[in-house]
């Protein structure tokens, strides 16, 4: 039997630990405020004082946190991972960050005997509370295989890419994908409802042919409704083509579309959105054209 | 009985003007070059010197051209059709063109007491070949009611959008969305192959979540493959970005994205790809990265 670690509790963290503590996994948790590890414990989870604490009591640790140095802080930061963790343990970090880090923090544990996943889910708070999360993962497949019980407790399409940071490039890709399909939704829409067309037929029209996307359908629909309520935040994906963008630059692949969608999410976010889903992209489109596509 | 005329019987014109003799109608026929007319007369079209001649002889006009100028040369010319069209008689577009002169060409034939509709179609030469092809509709509900039996001879899904110069939109709106994702999924793969990732299995991780989409599918599989014959040629592809673009610049509603993916076709073609089935594209990002997804 294992004893399981989970640092991060928040929007995702928190009902993917409960799933796991629901399964009859003893979990050890940590997170910076205590209100959700509180919670958690009325239901069997152990609270801790610190990521050292919890590497120190649990074989497997997942982290569940916001961005690159969160998770660096988690796993070296003076109450990190590292100052508690058995050799033969192993890290697996399901937030989204970048690639390259985390190749460098897989090397680092790999020193100290411990082996690391990425495995960045997709899925939402919804995923995450109904267990039906995808999971991308990258490392070793004999790590994967001992973990893939507990990924299969928190998620539904579980999927090794390939070794370490794998995991998180085909997350990034899969951003840079939606919030570019997005962006062509968004400029098609518009523009065919500034020339005076019914938007709702073009949209029906072009999901019969090579158009047809999952963002047309569902993030098209948004935009038709204006409804924009979350579904997934501007700011997270603010969050994630930054690191498409920095790994961009790393690596000399420039991404013009990419940086022309963060602009438009920033543009969103200074009209006060950043909290909307991000099918408002559109009304960055529609604050340049001076014109509103439900209008 | 109608007479139909067919003006411009290049790689579209010539097999749908062939699948409308075949149903059993006269067809009078025009080509710049006469060598297709020469062939579809062996199988009974009838050949004429100007669209002025095919337009005296027919109730239905259908024009297959290439572009916005075309259309209005065939139509508008010395020897175009409306030096011979009768009144009562429809004129039905197919090429894809700007839908703001579509509007002003119906409007212009209205007062000849001609009507318009504009009816380009998706699904390229083997759709055409097939009669397969998509056809989306601008004009009239009973003018399309009366034309409809002959797009059912040269296409499958027929839709009206709405009134002149509507089909012409969808057609737009259909052919940015298909370009910008396209450069989405080729920033994507891109990206993800030069960090080092097995690229096929990050395109089959994305196609079962949001980031899924016909282009990912079919467009994804070409740049993985190498497989770049058309397919949907550049030049035609940067023919129509033209078209949005000047739209766009017409109704002041700015297509950053757009205006970059026309800007990365304009490389292809400046390497002598212009021949080249526009998911090519990615050649555009590769040279920028100075690296080959296949590489």
């Amino acid at each position: 039997m294992k004893n399981i670690g989970f640092i991060g509790l928040g929007i995702m963290g928190r009902p993917m630990a409960a799933n796991l503590i629901k399964a009859g996994h003893t979990l050890y948790l940590f997170n910076r405020s205590p209100q959700n590890m509180i919670e958690l414990s009325q239901i069997g989870g152990i609270p801790c004082q610190s990521p050292q604490e919890v590497a120190a009591h649990a074989n497997i640790v997942f982290v569940m946190v916001s961005d690159t140095p969160d998770v660096e802080a988690v796993l070296f930061g003076p109450t990190g991972v590292i100052h508690g963790i058995n050799p033969g343990s192993i890290v697996v970090d399901m937030s989204t960050i970048s690639p390259l880090a985390t190749r460098r923090f897989a090397e680092k544990l790999s020193n100290l005997g411990v082996e690391m996943l990425d495995a960045p889910v997709s899925g939402g708070q919804i995923g995450a509370e109904q267990a039906t999360l995808a999971i991308m993962v990258g490392g070793k497949k004999e790590i994967f295989e001992t973990v893939k019980p507990f990924f299969e407790i928190m998620g539904k399409k579980i999927t090794l890419i390939g070794g370490n940071g794998d995991g998180q490039v085909c997350k990034m890709a899969n951003q840079v994908v939606v919030a570019l399909t997005i962006e062509a939704v968004g400029e098609a829409l518009l523009l065919a409802g500034k020339a005076g067309v019914d938007v709702a037929k073009v949209r029906e029209a072009l999901l019969g042919g090579f158009a047809q996307s999952r963002i047309l359908e569902v993030h098209g629909e948004r935009m038709l409704r204006r409804t924009f309520q979350p579904g997934f935040k501007i700011r997270l994906h603010q969050k994630d083509l930054k690191i498409a963008l920095q790994t961009g630059k790393e690596l000399a692949v420039p991404l013009p579309n990419c940086a022309t969608a963060q602009e438009l999410l920033t543009a969103v976010a200074a009209q006060g959105g950043a909290d909307l889903d991000h099918s408002a992209m559109i009304r960055a489109l529609e604050i340049l054209a001076a014109w509103e596509l439900g209008g």
